[in-house]
């Protein structure tokens, strides 16, 4: 797959909700996940990792309201788009807005890196 | 300006070429400037560092023959966009694709960072 391919089905995929099959089917053994600058335990390693870091998001979610996923942009081996989901957390009172631009980085046809650029604060 | 008119804005004049003019109006005197992993001197900080940066890029500039900017896509104070160049350097003799994947970081109607996101080796 090009990077193109990659990123329309990663779009696709998550557009559907289907996060899970996204990193089953599109990410490297060797993928390595950055969240923003500050966050702790910035970077993790492998899929176990990665799918542990999705369970756990899963645990803390109570609903999501509305979420958006742009077309992504392609240069090379990179690609981005932007994430954009209102949603309610089980231990936060109001709904919170979760707004991020999402950089990938592409190897022979599959996801290695995932960075994510987002405020550290959720606006309530 | 709200992010969405600072990316435009960004955008519009980089369209044109107008990379100072876009530095003097929309940049923070703060700004951070972060190159590909790997690159020497990485990270640079505030605008005389950023302007002498485009300085020494135009010195080895022979010949622009693409260049492609993307429209932006935004998330809260962050936005993206793509930025694909054919150029010609002085001390290549091939044209070259210069093709990037670009981060903003935007503060009180400010850019104060900005990562590139491109491969190490442009292909000849």
């Amino acid at each position: 797959m090009t990077t193109q391919e990659v990123a329309n089905r990663l779009v696709a995929l998550c557009r559907e909700g289907k996060y899970e099959q996204a990193v089953k089917e599109l990410y490297s053994p060797e993928i390595v996940s950055v969240e923003a600058e500050g966050t702790p335990n910035r970077t993790v390693k492998g899929l176990d990792a990665i799918t542990e870091k999705g369970i756990r998001f899963a645990s803390k979610l109570e609903k999501v309201n509305s979420s958006f996923v742009s077309d992504p942009i392609v240069a090379d081996n990179f690609f981005s788009c932007t994430m954009l989901m209102n949603v309610n957390m089980k231990d936060i009172p109001v709904a919170i807005d979760m707004n991020e631009v999402c950089v990938y980085t592409v190897n022979n046809g599959k996801i290695v890196r995932e960075e994510f650029f987002y405020a550290q604060e959720p606006e309530a």
